[in-house]
C-alpha cells in the first residue's frame, strides 16, 4: 500500500469531516481516555481497505495501535472480527467514521468483483473493470476490485487506447484510426477497437488492432465474433455486463467481460466499530 | 451552484481520468472537429449534478456548450433527453466519462432520497442523510439529497454535537456529557443525545437536549420514546432505516429518519451521451 | 492541539519567512552548534499557542525539545519563563520570527478574552466571538478565544443561522425568513435573527428563533428586550461592544454579548526568546 | 496588484468562511435578488485593500461590480463613501464578511504606517516594517505598510543579511560573522549588523557592514553612533520604537526606523458596508 | 496544449521568479507603459514551447498578446522573429524570464530529437525517449520529442510493464516475471523485457513478450537478435545511444533507439525577447 | 538540507514516474524481497545530490537505508562508489529513477560550475549563476552551483534589483531609474545597473549604483570600465559567457562573471545504481 498516493485523500477526508473539530468529541472525552475495540463485520462479504483503516487512525494520532485478524482479500462472515483497535479515545472517535467509510466501501467493491469472478471461474474468462469509478477514488477502488479476485483495465485516458464509434467517425474509418494511434501512441500500449458488427471486427483484425471490445453484443454474436478473431486479438465483452448471465457470456470464449456496475453501483459492506 | 468549493475538486477528477494526456482522442481526432449530441437518460429517476456536468466540460475547454432540458431535481422517464451539448470533439470526449460519473453518481443518490421522501409523505417524518457518504464528495452527495427532496443532518463533527453511546461512558453519563457540551460548543448548535431505552430518553430530556436519537429501536419503542418525549425535543429515528418499512416508522410520530444508505451504497442513474 | 488542521498553515508561515533559505544562519552558524534559551514573557498576559509554536520548531527540525512551563490559559506576569527551548542553533534561529509571531499574537487573543470575561464574571452574560478574524486564522484565533476564558460564536456561515437586516428583506420578512431557514438548514443548528427594535424582537419571538441578537441598542433598551422574551430564546447583545462597559451590558440579563475587536483589534502580547 | 500571488489565499479565506455553504443566505435570498450598497468608513484612517476586496467578491460572482471612490493609499474621513457595489445579493452577502475583514485590517496597518511616517516628516529617518507580521499575511501587510506611506524592511529570510547576537556568538565575532555572510550570501544583499554598544559599532564598521541596527538604545547613545558611524554605514534605530518619541528618535539622525507594531498590533479600520 | 495540465506548473514557476514581486519593475516602470516586441532566435533549431510561453504572459496578466510567426515543430535559422509580444510593459518584463527558461529548455528538446530522428530517416527505426527527465517537466519534455520528430516511450511506472534485470531475479526467472506480470498488469499494456545475451532473447520470445529490449549490446550482437526474433516482437536499442552512430544502429533493423540524452543532458536553444 | 523546502518537490516528481503505480515492481518483486547495492559513478565530476536522493527513498519507504561514502561537493572519479543503499527491493526500484534523475542532474550543475571556478582561481572574479534555472528546481540548481564552487547571484525578482535597458527606457534614464528604486525597494538590497557602454558606467556611478553589470562588452572595454569605476561599485562581466575565456574575461578585472550555462545546459553526470 502506498500511502504517498493516498495521504493527501486521506487527510482531504479528514478535513471534510472534521471541518473545524470534533466538538462533541472535545468536550465530552477527555484527552487522557484510553479505549479498545472491534471492528466486526456485519455481513458475508471480502474485506478491502483494512490498511487504509489503518492509515486514517496513523494520521488522525500516530499512537493509535490497529492489529489485523484478516487481510485485505479474505472472505468474513457476519460477526467476524476484522481488526482490534486501540489507543486515545478521542483519536478512535474523530477517525472513526472516516475509516469506516472507506472501509465499507471499498470491501463493496471487492464483494461484488468477488461474485462475478466467482460466476465466471474455470472458464478462460476475467472479469475486468471501467472507467466508471467514483471521482477521487479510481486508484484505490481499482485496487479492491483486483482485491475480490477481478483485473483491472486500463487506469485512464493515458495508460491504453481504445477507439470507439466517435474518434473512428472522426478519424474516417477504423483502418485511420488504428494507424493514427499507432503513431502517436507510446508502442507500449496495446490498441483496442470498439465493434458493434462484424465487419467492424474485421476490419479491425486487419489493422492488427490488439484487443477487440464486442460491444452490447448478443451472446450468439459474440460466439460468432471469438470464431472470427481465433486469438488473433484478445476480446473484451462489454455493454451493460452487470446484468447478464456472466457464465453464459463467459461461455462465448472471450477473454474479459468489462462490468462498469462494479464501482458505478457499489452497496457498502456493513462493518461497524464496536468499543468496550 | 457554488464553483469556488467544487473546482479543484473537479480538477482533480479530470487530472486522475486524463493522466498524461488522451492519447486515442489526441491521435485520432483533429482539433479543428466539432460534435453536438444529447445527453439521455436510460432509465427513470431525478436528475442531479447537471450544472457539475456542465462545469466539467467547462474546465476542459470554456467554448464547449451544455443547454440544458432538465434542472437538477426534475424527474425524467427513460429515454428523456436532459441537456444538448456542442463544441470541440476533443474536449467533449476528453470530458465525457468525468461528467457522467458525476452525473449519474449524484442522480443515483438525488433518486434514492426521492423515493424515501415520496415513502413518507403526507406524514410528519422527514428523511435526513448521515455521514456515510464517499470520502470527497459529502458536500456534493448531501446536495443530491435536497435535490431529492430529503433533507440534511450535520454536515460534519464541527456543525452539531451528537452524543453517542461512547461520548456518554467516556463523560461519566449522559447528564455529564450534555453538560459538557452546553459549556464547549456554540450556542448556535443543537444538542443530540443517542438513546438505545426509554431510561436514556428520559435523562435526555432533563438535562434539555434538543434532539434525540432513538437508535435500533423497535416501532412501538418509538412510538412509546415519541409520547414520552412529547414535543419537548426533536426525535430522529436511526438504525439500517434503508432495510426499515419507511411509512411506518414516520407512523410512530418521529421527526426526522436519518438513512446511512441514501449515500453509502448508491445505485448510478444510467445516462448516457450521444454524439450525432 | 489538532495538527492535521494546521501544519499546513505552520509550513506555510515557515516557507513565507524563509523564503529560499535563511542566509544569515547558514552562513553564520555551524550545521552542528547547538543552543538553550528560554521564552520569557515581556508584559502580563494569558498564554495561548504554546504547544502551536513547540510545533513550529518540530517542522523545522524534529530534534528540537521544547519544555513547556506554563500551558495555554495560563495568566503569566513580566519575566516569567514560559517554556525552555533546546536543540540546533540553526534550527532554533531558523523557526524563532514564526514561533514568536503566532505565540505573540494568540496570546494577545486570549489576554483580551479574558479581561472580557473578568468583566462580566458573576453575571449569567458570555463573552463570544465573532466571524472578525484574520483570514486563516479564524480557528487558531477562535481556540485562543476559548483559552482566554469566553466563548465561541458560530465558526462560518454553515455552522450557524444567522438572519440578518438584508436576509429579512430579501425573504420578504423575519416570518418568512425564519421559515425558509428552518426549511433548507440541518436541524441540529438553531436559528438566530437580528433585531433593531422590540416589533423585530415580537416577531422573531413568533416565529419561534431559537436565539435573539440586539443589534446596536442601548442598556435601557436590552433590558426590555430581555424582559419581553423571557427565557423563550437566547439573547444575544452585538455593535461595538469592545467599546462599551461590558459589566453593564451583562447586567441587562442578556445570555451572549459578542465582541468582534477580540480578534480583529489584537494587541500580541510582548514574548522574547532569549538564547544563553 | 498582482493576483497571481494573493488568489489563493482569498479563494482560502472565503473557503474558512463559507465552510459548506452559506446556509442562511441560500435559503433566504432568491438567486435571482440583485442589491446596490456602498463601503463607508465608520473612522478617520488611511483606506488599503480596495482591490483586494474587490478580488474577494469577483471571485465568489463574477458578475459583481465594484466602483472605487478612493484607492488605496487615500485618507478618508468617517462617514466617506470608499466605494459602491452592486450584483448578485447572494454574492455578496456571501463575500462581505472576508472583503471587509481584509479591507479593515490592511486599512488598520496603513493608518499606523501613515501616522508613524507623519511623527517623523521633514527629518532624515524613514519608518520600516519587520518580520513581525501576521502569518499568512506578510506580503499584504507589507503593501499595507507603503501604502501607509512608510517604507519594507526585508521580506523574510532570504533576500537580506541580518546578524544578530546569536549569529555573531556562533560565529566568534562580529568580523568572522560578516566575513562568513559575505562569502555564502549573493553579492545582490546588504549586510547589517545588530549592535548593542559602541564597541560591536566600531567592529562592524571595520569589517565594512552596510547597516547597523541600534538596538535598544537611548536617543543619546544613539546620536554618539550616529557620528561615530559619519555616513559609513546606513544606520537603523530597533527596539520597541512603537511606544518611543519617534520624532526625537529621528532627531537622533538615523536612516531608518523599525516597528515592529505597525503589522503584530492592529487595530483595524471600523469599515461597514450598507446595502439599500 | 491541455492547460489544464501546466497551470498549476507555469503558475508555480511564476512564484519562484516573482518571490514576493518584482521590486525593479514596479518601482521603476508605470504601470500605464505599453511595450511591443519580438522574440528571435539567436541560433539554429526547432522551436517547442511557444504556446507555452504565450501561457505564462497569460496568466501574468491576461491583456498581454502574443502572435505566433511559427508553430511548435518548425525550423527555424538564427535571427528568425519567433513571435511578436505587445501589452502591458510591466506584465512582459515580469513573465520574461520564466516564458524564456521554458522556450528555451524545450526547443532544445526539439532540436535533440530532431537532430536523433534525422539521423535514422530512412530506415524502419524510430527514435523514442525515456524516464530520464527533468523532475517536473515530463509532460512537456516528452511532447517536446514528439514535436521534435522523434516519438515516446512509456511516461511512466504505470503506462508500461518494462522487466529488468533486477525484476527478474526478484521473480526467479524472466518466465516467472512475464507471467506474474501478465497476470497483474492490464491488458491493455505490452510487456517488454531488458535483455543482454542471446539466450536472454530466446527466453523472452518464448513466453511471448511483446517487445524486447536489447541492452547495451554491439551492433553486431543487435543485428543476430533481430534476425533471431525474425518480428515475433517488437525490438528496441538501449544503453548510451546518445553516444553511439544512430545510423548504424537503426541499419541492424531494430524498431526503436532510446536515448536518454535526449532529455537529461539538453543545450537550451538561443532565443531572446527584444522589446523596441 | 531544508527539507521543508523539497519534500513537495520530491512528492511531486515521484507522483509524476509512479502514476496510478509501479506495476513491473509490484507484480515481479515480493514485498518481503530485500535488497542492497552501490551508486557508482561512470564519468568523472563533482557529486551533489546525495542528500536529497536519500530524501527520495525515505519518501518511498522510510525503511531504507542510504550510506555516504562521498558528500555533495567532493569530486569523484569514473568507478568510484558515491554511496551504498539497502531495504526492501520494491521501495528501491520504485524510488531508483527519481534518485537518479536528481542526482545525475545536480551533479551535472555542480560539475559545470566546479570547472568554471577553476578557470578563474587566483583572479579576483567570483563565478555567479542567473536566473536561466530549469522552471521548479531554482533552490536546488543555486545550492548546485554553491556545492561546485561558484556563488549564487539574486534568487528571483524579489531579492535584488537589477536595472536593465527596458526598466531605464521606462523610468526615463539610468539617474530616474536609480532613484525610483532606491525608494521603492528594501533598504537591504543593492542596486545593479546594466551597462553597454562607457557612458552608461559613468552615469550609474554618479548616482551611486552599488553594483555595475558589464553586458556584452570585449574584454577590451571591460577592462576600460574596471579602471573608470575603480573600487566604487561592484563589476559583473555578463552575455554569453559560457562561451568566453573565463581566464581572460577574469583577467580584466571584474568581480563576478554570471554564466547561464551552468544552470540552462546542463550535461548529467552519467551515475548508475548497481544492485548485487
Amino acid at each position: 500500500m502506498d500511502f504517498l498516493q493516498f495521504d493527501d485523500f486521506i487527510r482531504a477526508a479528514l478535513r471534510e469531516d472534521i471541518g473545524t473539530g470534533d466538538i462533541t468529541t472535545e468536550s465530552c472525552v477527555p484527552e487522557s481516555a484510553r479505549s479498545v475495540g472491534v471492528f466486526v463485520a456485519k455481513a458475508d462479504g471480502v474485506i478491502c481497505g483494512i490498511d487504509i483503516a489503518e492509515r486514517v487512525f496513523a494520521l488522525v494520532d500516530g499512537q493509535i495501535k490497529l492489529v489485523k485478524r484478516v487481510s485485505d482479500g479474505e472472505n468474513v462472515k457476519k460477526g467476524d472480527v476484522i481488526a482490534e483497535i486501540s489507543g486515545s479515545s478521542r483519536g478512535i472517535l474523530t477517525g472513526e467514521r472516516v475509516a469506516l467509510n472507506l472501509l465499507q466501501h471499498l470491501s463493496g467493491v471487492a464483494t461484488a468483483a468477488y461474485h462475478a469472478s466467482q460466476a465466471v471461474a474455470g472458464t478462460r474468462a476475467k472479469i475486468v473493470d471501467t472507467r466508471k469509478t467514483t471521482p477521487g477514488m479510481r486508484v484505490l477502488e481499482k485496487y479492491a476490485v483486483r482485491v475480490g479476485g477481478a483485473s483491472n483495465h486500463r487506469f485512464g485516458l493515458s495508460d491504453g487506447v481504445l477507439i470507439k464509434d466517435n474518434h473512428i467517425k472522426a478519424a474516417g474509418g477504423i483502418t485511420q484510426a488504428v494507424t493514427a494511434a499507432r503513431n502517436a501512441a507510446p508502442h507500449t500500449l496495446k490498441i483496442e477497437v470498439e465493434c458493434e458488427t462484424r465487419d467492424m471486427v474485421r476490419e479491425a483484425l486487419e489493422c492488427r488492432a490488439e484487443i477487440i471490445m464486442l460491444d452490447n453484443m448478443t451472446n450468439a454474436e459474440m460466439r460468432e465474433c471469438v470464431a472470427l478473431i481465433a486469438g488473433r486479438a484478445l476480446v473484451e465483452a462489454s455493454g451493460n455486463m452487470g446484468e447478464r448471465d456472466l457464465r453464459a457470456v463467459a461461455d462465448t470464449g472471450v477473454d474479459f467481460i468489462s462490468i462498469g456496475a462494479l464501482t458505478h453501483s457499489v452497496a457498502a459492506l456493513d462493518i461497524s466499530l464496536k468499543l468496550e
